[in-house]
């Protein structure tokens, strides 16, 4: 058990995260499974409201769309960001109210945009004039916020310029919204995939905060700010307390926005992730050639069966095994199906026992977000990463 | 019509393109489909076949796991490789006869080995001690070829070194197949996807050639080469005619190795890429500023619906649209999910009609192959690509 979790919600969720392996090690697996554990959801939304204040927590969907953590999360009062039409079919068929789900998706199908307007949702993401257009065309005076990018991030996986509009279009946007008799209410951004750090959010407020401003002055009556997602999990590198972090975050907007009537926080990863452990199993460890340093051990699970998150070595999960007393050497890890980009970690090898070997258990730690449903429905012809919900 | 199609096996393949965009242009699609024709595939195989001699074709399954085109396969003769239990199980279930089928996954699960040994399967693939123990105690008795580890490839798409061992390895494991009980028959490579000219397979085989005659001087007696797959598909760079760059590949291997007794070849995107075409929809345009140069043009499918060979754009897809005769401009093309890595291509745009937009049809060309079964059970509520023989 690592430092983190005793210290993250202290002993509740250390018995948890205990009651996740125990869970494993007391079983056994004919393929890989994610053992999922509502009760951690509910501890971290309690520590991420704790910090939030007044800002409505509005989970990612995405992030694992397992019915149990939706209904969990329903019955704690959490809002919801959807990014389809079937999310919000998920979200609504567990009992959530309509007006708790933000349709953030900035790119939609129309009819699905009609869908979500007949089904009561009334509020929208929007980057572009098209966007506004179909918005308009499919549900009338609807309320929408403006998602602006971020030029620079602190984050450890910044994202890519794919969502929302450059701060010289921001204006224009939400006047071609009041214009074509939608709502502009405000506007969202990202700071990015797991910002660890509360103090690495300055810089992307300043830049919204002046946009903020720019729209205030221009006779825009803003209400609401989507401060996004960027909530961090535990993957080998320290972050703070969620409940610290998240009220860090909130004084940072407060002094630059003042209060706001409504401000939308979107934790997907940062609510899910130490949710879950895989079950995974080795099948093979070898060496390439007898003059090799490192050895290749290769696991039930790989890249398109759920860890997908290993692209560009980007995620870094943490590994138990029932041989962690024993020393350990390099090792380059990698999938099983006969694709030679199914390899996980290559360019920072992985230390792991030396004794490990065909048949042993291998449990991959915070696996809670972004594994079940990134995982191919059979590539190679296995099936997908199996759910288990204790 | 691009050149391309019309020269490879001639008015049939350019009819039955033909076929496959009538039909798509004559249907509507609530979703992502792949629409696919198997008399592509037959004309394919014919064409590979009467380049191969008497190399035996074995479909690498995973390519495209589409029941009709296993069952057009083994229609027309093919052997299989399968990359897993699931693979092996649905080859049998299509009337393949055991003996075609290689289980060329040189990472599997001892259990899986245990099934393919019942269900009759005698070949089997391996790179490394423990894969021979595995396989020596649940398929005792069996035949079983080494993977080999290609050192500089002139492929578009090398592979990793996630498959093979090195040369210094390979007449050990060949000893130790044989100290197990095993029949080490011979062994197997990959030139690396995408090996668009035979020419490009000579460096390769010397090397491989070369082990081949260590091995015989060291008194094992080897009936078996595995060639792999490498077989190249249209996208977008020439490739030669598939009769002439099978002819001239074995060419080149008979040059080296003399009269093999059995010569697997492996091709799967070589076979079915340019079986299917999948029908989208454009669902947004849009400029991120109005200083960009570029548009950004969004699909109903992307990185994580089917389209994860676009990774690190190696995979550069074909499209055609129904404004082919406006003026285009270079465009940055995206999936539809709320993922900032699902961009498809960005360092190197493409060229869209300038009149593109929202609800548009857009038909991706040559994705038969590595398509369907990547995938994702529901990213984002997203369900996963349809598919559609005709």
């Amino acid at each position: 058990m690592n430092a983190y979790v005793t210290d993250f919600v202290g002993r509740v969720a250390d018995a948890q995260a205990n009651r996740i392996e125990t869970y494993i090690r007391a079983h056994d697996f004919d393929r890989p499974t994610l053992v999922l554990d509502t009760e951690v959801v509910a501890a971290n939304f309690r520590a991420l409201k704790a910090g939030l204040g007044h800002a409505d927590i509005h989970y990612a969907v995405k992030a694992n769309p397992a019915r149990e953590i939706v209904e969990e999360l329903v019955n704690l009062g959490s809002h919801f960001d959807a990014a389809s039409r079937g999310e919000i079919e998920l979200c609504l068929s567990l009992g959530a109210a309509p007006d708790t789900i933000s349709f953030g998706n900035t790119v939609k199908r129309g009819s699905d945009i009609a869908f979500a307007h007949h089904a009561g949702i009334e509020l929208f993401a929007a980057d572009a004039e098209q966007e506004l257009e179909k918005i308009a065309l499919h549900a009338p005076g609807a309320q929408v916020y403006i998602r602006l990018i971020v030029d620079a991030s602190e984050a450890d996986w910044p994202l890519s310029r794919k969502f929302g509009c450059a701060r010289d279009k921001a204006l224009d946007l939400l006047a071609l919204a009041r214009d074509l008799g939608l709502r502009p209410v405000g506007f969202s951004f990202h700071v990015g995939s797991q910002t660890r750090k509360a103090e690495m959010w300055t810089t992307t407020l300043d830049q919204i905060a002046a946009i903020w401003a720019q729209a205030q002055a221009a006779g825009f009556d803003l209400s609401l700010l989507n401060i996004g997602g960027g909530f961090p999990a535990f993957y080998g590198e320290e972050i703070e307390h969620p409940t610290t972090y998240a009220a860090r975050v909130m004084q940072l907007v407060e002094a630059r926005f003042g209060h706001v009537a409504r401000v939308m926080a979107e934790p997907g990863r940062g609510l899910v992730a130490n949710v879950g452990m895989i079950a995974a199993e080795v099948l093979l460890v070898s060496k390439k050639s007898e003059q090799d340093m490192h050895r290749w051990v290769y696991l039930d699970i790989g890249k398109f069966s759920g860890l997908a998150e290993t692209m560009d070595e980007a995620i870094r999960y943490q590994f138990t095994t029932d041989r962690d007393d024993e020393a350990t050497g390099p090792c380059i890890l990698a999938g099983p199906s006969c694709d030679s980009a199914d390899v996980l970690y290559e360019k920072r090898p992985v230390q792991l026992p030396l004794g490990l070997r065909s048949g042993d258990r291998f449990i991959i730690r915070c696996c809670g977000a972004y594994t079940s449903s990134y995982s191919s429905v059979g590539f190679n012809g296995f099936p997908p990463l199996d759910v288990v919900v204790i």
